[in-house]
């Protein structure tokens, strides 16, 4: 059986070395364009900033490693440009030489990836103007930055990428500003998060200017700006994150199904359209694994899972890839954010009878060293009560929070599922009442009326217009609030009317949450907890985080 | 509705407080017999190591604190000595005046905790012998320890509390002495993982001594030492460390229904055998969520669950605890040792067709700094896939993995259900192919014979006798074992037979197991890996942690 897999980063490498794992007689040749394979793309913003501080950190694998590895060869500098799939063969030029090659194969695997989408505008050619999609985007940017002693930075594109270049240029003493189109940055977040995200990068120096379009890139001999329509921004580097493109030009002409973007169109057993062809990567869109819709998830993870998958596929195993949650997870200055399943809007939008709920506590026992505040955002359907999505923020260990979230939301659990969670507890690592467990109580209480609470978003949409504030902090910060002592309510309170409509505010809505109960069972019938106060005054960031 | 609580430390403070925010007019009192409530009793050795600087950083909540948040009273240095069940009476001294006091209750909730084991032997009462149960005896250490200026300590049981003492004396600067009547420490973990937990604390300066008898305690005045059946251990401090016991003795004349342990039985509403008397906590048997079996769970997270469901209980919301998986975690010197779900035996005890699987892994991307390893042991069976239990030690993050496998197991996950889950990855979290992700599809590849391996603890036991030993490594490390190398493994190998039976061995198996394909590839009939070949020599242990 003679293999040829097209692109040999992640999805490539790991269907070939799988093949052969399975099958050592299998015939599996990779050709890909660029000069390196297997390199650790999620990595490149980290050796921007020096994090990585070796350009060796990034390649994975040599081909001649690989080969040594797992037996599968592999040719760079091939630039596939036509796919026969009546012939099956491919056509490539050998970018070194010129030459054109043709290659045939029995089963063919297209993991071309995707390339930085880079816009028709003035000044994108300058030098000072880089994309971050691979080794040598990383290792030119940073030798530019040495080298011309840059100071200033703008980052077009608030993606994870964006924000994580963004910040390791920070890191490298330039001044940054991160521009996008859209109204927030990483936008897979709902926007009450991202806005939160917005301010803290804003409160670490970093600028962010959003709803913002670039218009083109300022300088003669290099770069020297950008312009947009909000004006000029100085910068001695610009970095273009505007997103990406799959990699599927060249298979226009086969009629091969794509995707409106592009990408290719692939069954649960990353078959194309085409007999014999399939796809795993970036350049392909899986499907989703709640909704069974189609997804983009352009992800090393995924990608070889889906590797894994296809090559046993290939190897005449019976294998089905269930698809992506969404899952994402991006480190910022101060917190790290983090995602998993339907969103809000995603969840309406499927016709859920959506109730979400934000928690806001410590990571770790409150008075072990270390310990750190997450925030979490549940997602559930009200009639079911099953979870739907989960999304995190926070100084502390939110990765643990949204693989919790993932495994749950892949099994379908509902909240009842979750509210006994046996969880791991010691001082070091958790909360006695562990952080997921809290979520879910929260949002329980939430469903069951026991609390009634606003929230972030419905805050910011106006749904506190008209009410009395109550600041239920045992040390008041909000101005022109109430002040109301929970321990010190022994019955109706003094400037609280029965029937006035009363936000009760404080940082983690604890005492919020205990003054409505004691003021429901005084009479009060329109309290209303405000859901992660943190969220609109940041009173609750970890200094000893900072 | 009167509600007597007899306990005020974890649950009997979640149960009231519950209570409260559910039905405020019910009328809530807790009486304890000591002199705090609410404390950390998970942080008292690091109080010990002054990790926790400040002893108020171990108490939560002051009754007068307790009672002006939640509104239930509480009475302290009341020590219950019996309870009337037909009249509904408990009597009680008042410690401090020696009254005999009577309270009358509606509903009774038995939440007395379990104090530490203390052997009857000579010695115990001496100054230097400490107990580690409640803030007192953590306090009334470190001011022994420093007054005294203690130099050598040992501490009698090695279970999760007695190895966080050790450690924090040890980081005092203490000579300290771990000794275990039974064959290793933390036995609710499989064998061979206490056993690298042995290694790893005496690497660290820990001596360990398992089947090993206190008999006395040695000293006039003060303890100075610590008899046993293999010697004395000098010693300034004593630590007993062996156990704990249920406060349920002053129940014994109601008849009501105790476990041999002395813990009270209770069903999934926390309903003892006598009507309106509840009981949570470390003074209960809670059952196993997958077993269905009775199981002693004294942990602060299940007594918190326990009084959340015991106080909706009590308010007549019908609730029910669904029990425990046995997760626990402890910190260690250098390493973290986590586990839930079944162990290895108990899955073979309750009939399963067993298989395990060690996986050492990193946890973030290797490139990225504070990159650390966990090894991952999964437990499942060969019949249904189903994911029994999970075991977890290294320096990275076990906690996260852990409560992954919590939740799998919670929902009755299969290991194809785990093999495509989208977890969070970037590489400051985790790695592109996520450990667990990579542990379930190890353990998938042997249950499906792609990969032929034997256990440490099969290996321990003697299996490789006979066997070849072929050192996988790039470097070598394995003394008088032939050196083959897979990148240079194109064909038979020069002194090996390929009906030889051949044990593979490299740090993480991942090269031994790459190497076994291809030598299958090549004919040879008998190769296993060894798993986890780091629980023999340490070659992994994470440089960069320690």
């Amino acid at each position: 059986m003679k293999v040829l897999i097209i692109g040999g980063v992640a999805a490539g490498t790991k269907t070939a070395a799988k093949i052969k794992r399975i099958n050592r007689d299998a015939d599996v040749l990779i050709i890909t364009k660029g000069m390196d394979i297997s390199y650790a793309g999620c990595g490149l913003p980290y050796y921007v900033g020096n994090v990585i501080a070796d350009k060796s950190g990034l390649i994975v694998n040599t081909p001649e490693k690989f080969k040594g590895l797992t037996g599968a060869d592999v040719l760079v500098g091939r630039d596939a440009y036509k796919l026969d799939a009546k012939a099956k063969k491919v056509y490539a030029k050998n970018v070194n030489t010129g030459a054109e090659e043709v290659y045939d194969y029995d089963k063919c695997v297209i993991s071309t990836g995707a390339s930085s989408i880079v816009p028709k505008m003035p000044g994108v050619q300058l030098p000072g103007v880089f994309k971050m999609r691979t080794p040598d985007d990383a290792i030119d940017l940073r030798e530019y930055m040495v080298n011309t002693n840059a100071k200033k930075a703008v980052v077009a594109g608030g993606g994870f990428i964006g924000l994580e270049v963004a910040q390791n240029l920070k890191k490298q003493g330039l001044d940054v500003t991160v521009i996008d189109l859209a109204d927030h940055v990483i936008t897979n977040f709902d926007p009450e998060i991202s806005e939160y995200c917005e301010r803290v990068l804003k409160r670490n120096g970093i600028k962010v200017l959003v709803s913002t379009k670039m218009e083109s890139i300022a300088g003669t001999d290099k770069a020297e700006g950008v312009k947009t329509d909000k004006g000029l921004l100085e910068a001695d580097i610009v970095v273009l994150s505007l997103g990406i493109r799959a990699n599927t030009a060249f298979l226009k002409d086969t009629g091969i199904e794509m995707m409106p973007n592009g990408t290719l169109k692939i069954d649960d057993q990353m078959k194309t359209s085409i007999p014999d062809v399939y796809a795993a990567g970036d350049c392909v869109t899986t499907r989703n694994f709640q909704t069974g819709k189609p997804q983009w998830a352009p992800m090393g993870s995924a990608a070889n899972m889906e590797g894994r998958v296809l090559a046993q596929v290939i190897c005449g195993i019976d294998k089905h890839y269930k698809g992506v949650l969404g899952t994402a997870i991006v480190k910022l200055p101060e917190v790290n954010a983090a995602r998993t399943g339907l969103s809000e809007k995603a969840a309406k939008e499927m016709g859920y009878d959506v109730v979400t709920a934000l928690t806001v506590t410590d990571d770790k026992a409150h008075y072990y060293p270390g310990s750190a505040f997450v925030s979490i955002k549940l997602t559930a359907d009200r009639k079911t009560h099953k979870l739907l999505g989960m999304q995190a923020v926070g100084a502390g260990e939110v990765d643990k929070m949204i693989d919790i979230g993932a495994t749950a939301i892949s099994m379908g659990a509902t909240l009842e599922n979750l509210e006994d969670l046996d969880l791991a507890y010691a001082p070091p690592f958790s909360t006695a009442i562990h952080p997921v467990v809290l979520a879910v109580n929260v949002i329980l209480n939430k469903i069951n009326g026991v609390l009634v609470s606003m929230t972030p978003s419905e805050f910011l949409a106006g749904a506190a217009k008209g009410y009395k504030i109550v600041d239920a902090q045992n040390v008041p910060t909000i101005q022109g609030a109430l002040h109301v002592v929970l321990s010190e309510t022994n019955g109706p309170v003094e400037g609280l009317e029965k029937d006035d409509k009363i936000l009760l505010v404080c940082k983690r809505a604890r005492l919020a949450y205990l003054l409505q109960l004691r003021l429901k069972a005084f009479g009060y019938k329109n309290t209303v907890v405000l859901e992660g106060a943190s969220f609109f005054n940041d009173v609750v960031v970890d200094e000893k985080k900072k």
